[in-house]
Parts: structure tokens; C-alpha cells; sequence
């Protein structure tokens, strides 16, 4: 099975690069919105991702080999680049990119829809329950969230067998890593032509086989971030040293403070909640095997960032004082 | 309070380098060895690490900047680096090595003795019971124990303010950023003491202010390695899969599987065993705020791969196979 038509629902920093690395390697794509506000919300995305692809491609031409920081995955292959073609395709991508407010028309005959609209769980809800009755028979529906549990969704697309996930990072011609997650109900000849369609893409498709909140990386980027968070709240030592031990101690480039900092320490905030929560429902047996952080003095830690208005990165100043490029003032 | 005089208990791999590196700085260094065979183990041992010594410096000459790999930042600072006079250094340091079986004309006069023997508790015990009594007033004492929490030996020192913990990594000489752990009784002038000497060997010193098991990289490795261990575990997805989620999202050089592979699956047990048997002392409220993991599916899978001798990269095959250079074989 291979798709042809694929259906982008929201335009939004996601949903206009999904659909613009989409309409790159020749797929027929049509981005649903809501609104005309949205389309005029929309077009911009598409024009400023459009530069972006352009930019990229020149820039691969002084790439030296696939690990160059200059190299786009998602954009050709090492061996056989030319980036002329290749920036003939992002502009035709750009150019032939439809954008459709009528849902019916927009699904008509899609093979594929992928779900990119905002974190908000009635908002996915009610576009589901719009776009079930309106999608043809074959036609397999994916959702982005990042945050929402996938089968909190299966009932209103009507067809659990042709739903799950496909979950893209931000700078996706770059990163072309998305990881490819069913939920309990999906057939496995749904699940192999979303990680068909993601390789016809450019992205390297991660297979997530069950159902999993976080997918793969935010289940190991938790509960190390709250590793080191938990070390400061409980008085063991400084962001700094905690830092400079993960960062010595591995070889990678940030340690959790500077990832707090990167996402900003609301959604910080939020990640704890959500941890201290999900424990609640765990059974005698599994308690039993936990691990224990101090959640209480966690909060407290970045409540008192908060307050003080030292939200991360994006602030200027979080766990570490940033200058006007983002980079920590030491 | 400047040290002049240490004395390193143990000629193993890390206690040559330890003393080599403090004699590198100047330091008047004594090895204390248990007996006639320890020297004969431990002198090779020297030898080896003044000619690494001594390749490191020259490689160095080739650095362009203190990011540069080649460069050691434990041998020299980048702005004055003298690749003749650090060579002089290494071989001098090499040469002047003390190596003592008598432990009382080891210690006598010493600032500070470093006990870096084997990670097991009963002969920790016996080494601090046996040098308490033959140290002068003024000697600090601290373990270099990676495993061991530094407390439980703080009676057989008979000198609890004047005990803690400075915990080094391999190749310090390059690697040199070291962990200076308290425990309960130890007082801030010799923890500022210690710290002062970590800095006189240049090694950057992580200071950790309350002790803790794991100090500060093992607190962030092994709950990010059981993550990745868990979705494993529970039939989430493959090695590969997990270990590229997380390489590619945060730009580090190796994922979980590739650490455990380094560190070796025998080792991974004895950790996977380990946190499961501290939450038992865990209270009722800690228990709560607790993080699920499927102890049991990790121990199995674990046990798998050992079972087929599988051992990981020393044995040339763990999660990955490994050629003879210790490259993964795709």
C-alpha cells in the first residue's frame, strides 16, 4: 500500500513543516484549516519554512559528509545530492500547497490524515468526531500529540484499526527522526504503511509497539531531567556541578538544568505534576518497585524560579542567565 | 591550609593515576601497597601511565583550542601549555614515586590520604581501622568508593570531621572533572580543604553537600538507563530504536543500550538489583511519590542476554555486536 493524498489538519510550526517535508517527496497535500484567519496564519509558516528548505539546500552544498552539522537528512541523499533539484522541489512544494476550509473536500479520497492541531484534548476530540464520518474507507488517520495519550482518541475516529500516532520533532527536514506509535487497537498493516509513508518522506521512523505516554524520547528525558532536579532539591549540590557531571560524565552537550531552561520551566512545572499524578494509579505491586523523588521540594525549586520570573532560555534568564543569542552568560 | 604531603592506599587503576596525577602537580606522593606483589603489579602500572602521560602532551601540541579533544585540561592550562616542561613534569613525577609497604612511615607527616582499594566493604573497613591510629592529628582522609556510601566507614576513621569522600573517574589526566562528596560530620574546612586540592591537581571539583548514593552521574545515569531498560522491558520497542530516540533528540554520543553495553550487562544487574532493594527502605510518603518500573521484565531481559553470553562491548557482542576497535557492526 502506498499513499498518494495526504491531508495535514492545522498549520501550525508543526503542521506547516509536516506538510511542506510531505509535499517535498511528491505527495499530493492539502492543509485543512479552521478558519480564514487561520489560512493567514498559515501562509506565512509555509513561506518562511519555504526560505528555511532553501537556505538548508545551499548550505548542504559545503557539507562534507552525513555527519556535518551543514547536512540535511531529510532533505536528499549524501550520494546522489543536487541541489538545484533539490531546491526545485521545495519551491513546488511550496507553490502547489493546497489549502482547503472545507473538511469534506479536503479528505475526499485521502489515504492519509495526519492529526497536527493544538495540545488541547476537546479540540482533537471534536475534529475527530468531524472527519470520521467524512474520510473514505481506506483512508488511515494519525494524530502528532506529544502529550496526549493516543487512545483517548480511538472511539471518535470510528476506526481503531486505521488510527495511531506519528509523532515529529520541530525542524523535522533536519531532525528527520519521528517515532511511529499504535494504540492497542492498530492493525499492523496500518502500522507498517505509516512507517512506509514516514520513510517516503525522509524520516527515520522509530516503531513504538504499544502504547506508551512520552513515546521514547520524553520517557527517558523525564525521568533524567527530574534526576537532576531532584539532586538540587534535596540540597545535594548546584545546576552548575550537576551539569558538568552529565555533561563530563557522557560526552552530551546539555545536562537537565540547560534542558529545563530550553523548554522552559513551566512546562517543567507541568512534566512534575503530570509525574506525581500518574503514580497515583499504580498498582500495590508495581509501588512497590518504585523510585523515590522528593516531588514537593521539586516544586518548590522551580516555583521559586517562576515567581521570580526566571522562566528559561526564552526569558533570559532561568537556572542560567542567557545573552540575546542564547547563550549562558558564565 | 595547603596539602603537601599525600598518600594514595591502593596501586590499582585508578590509585596509579590519582598519585601519578598529584605527583604531576608537585605534591610529595606516596603509593601504599599491601604487600611485595601489589608493587609488582603496581609499578607496570606507572610505567604505562607516564608513557600515556606523555603521548597525551604531545598530541596536545596539535590542539587548537581547550575544545579540542587532543587536549588534556588535568595537564595543562591551554594559554600557558609548554609541552617540554609538562614532559619533564610527567617523568618527574613518575620517577619520584614513593611506593611503601610500612603504612605507619606511609602516613606519617601526611596531609591527606586518598583510600582507593577494592570496592569491597570489609577490606575498606580494615584499611581505615588500621591507618586511624598511625595518622598524625592534622591528616584528612577521603575514599575514592564508587558504590559504597562514605558513612558507613566513618566510625573506623576515628576522625568524622576530617573524612569524606573525592570520587575520581578514569582518565583523569583527560577526564578530569572529580566529585568531593561529605557525609553528615564532615566539617566545611576540611571539605574546603579537599576542594582546594582537587583544584591544585586540576581536576575541576563537583562539589556534593549532602551525601548521596551515586553522587552526582550515577543519580542521573542509572534512572535514565532503567528508562530505557523499562520500554524495553514492557515491549515498547528495540535497542536501537530507544538508543536513536535519544541520540538524536539531545544530540548525545550513545544512547542506554550503548552505555550498558560499555559498562557491561553483569554490571547493569547488579544496579537493576540494587534500586529495587532501596525502595523497601523507602517510607510510606516517599513510596507514593514514586516512579513505576518493571523491575522484573528488565532483570529478565538482562539475564537473556547474559544467559547468551552476551556481556556486552569487552565481550564483543551485549545489545550490539562489536568489532575488534569496539565499533558498533550494523
Amino acid at each position: 500500500m502506498s499513499f498518494k493524498k495526504v491531508v495535514v489538519a492545522g498549520g501550525g510550526v508543526l503542521g506547516s513543516q509536516i506538510a511542506l517535508q510531505t509535499a517535498y517527496w511528491g505527495y499530493d497535500v492539502t492543509i485543512w484549516l479552521r478558519s480564514e484567519g487561520s489560512i493567514g496564519r498559515c501562509q506565512p509558516k509555509l513561506d518562511k519554512f519555504e526560505q528555511q528548505y532553501l537556505e538548508a539546500i545551499e548550505g548542504m552544498k559545503g557539507a562534507t559528509s552525513e555527519n556535518d552539522p551543514a547536512w540535511c537528512p531529510g532533505l536528499a541523499d549524501f550520494d546522489s545530492f543536487d541541489a538545484d533539484e533539490c531546491a526545485a522541489r521545495a519551491r513546488k512544494a511550496h507553490d502547489d500547497m493546497k489549502l482547503e476550509l472545507d473538511l469534506g473536500k479536503a479528505v475526499a479520497d485521502a489515504d492519509l490524515v495526519i492529526e497536527s492541531m493544538a495540545e488541547v484534548a476537546d479540540q482533537k476530540a471534536d475534529f475527530f468526531k468531524k472527519v470520521a464520518p467524512l474520510m473514505p474507507e481506506k483512508t488511515i488517520i494519525v494524530t502528532n500529540s506529544s502529550s496526549l495519550l493516543p487512545s483517548q482518541f480511538t472511539k471518535d475516529t470510528d476506526r481503531p484499526d486505521r488510527y495511531l500516532a506519528l509523532h515529529f520533532a520541530n525542524s523535522i527536514w533536519k531532525h528527520n527522526v519521528t517515532e511511529v506509535m499504535v494504540q492497542s487497537e492498530t492493525s499492523d498493516a496500518s502500522f507498517q504503511a505509516v512507517l512506509e509513508f514516514a520513510r517516503g518522506i525522509h524520516m527515520q521512523p522509530l516503531p513504538v509497539k504499544k502504547e506508551k505516554a512520552g513515546y521514547l524520547l520524553n520517557s527517558q528525558l523525564v525521568p533524567w531531567m527530574l534526576s537532576g532536579l531532584d539532586l538540587l532539591a534535596n540540597g545535594i549540590s548546584d545546576p552548575e556541578s550537576i551539569d558538568k557531571a552529565w555533561t563530563s560524565g557522557t560526552g552530551a552537550p546539555k545536562g537537565p538544568f540547560q534542558v529545563f531552561d530550553t523548554v522552559g520551566l513551566t512546562t517543567a512545572m507541568n512534566i512534575v505534576d503530570q509525574y506525581q499524578k500518574v503514580p497515583g494509579i499504580a498498582t500495590p505491586l508495581l509501588r512497590k518497585m518504585m523510585l523515590p523523588y522528593n516531588f514537593k521540594g521539586m516544586k518548590a525549586v522551580l516555583q521559586k524560579y517562576i515567581d521570580e520570573g526566571k522562566l528559561g532560555m526564552a526569558a533570559g534568564e532561568g537556572f542560567y542567565k542567557y545573552d540575546e543569542n542564547g547563550d549562558i552568560i558564565r
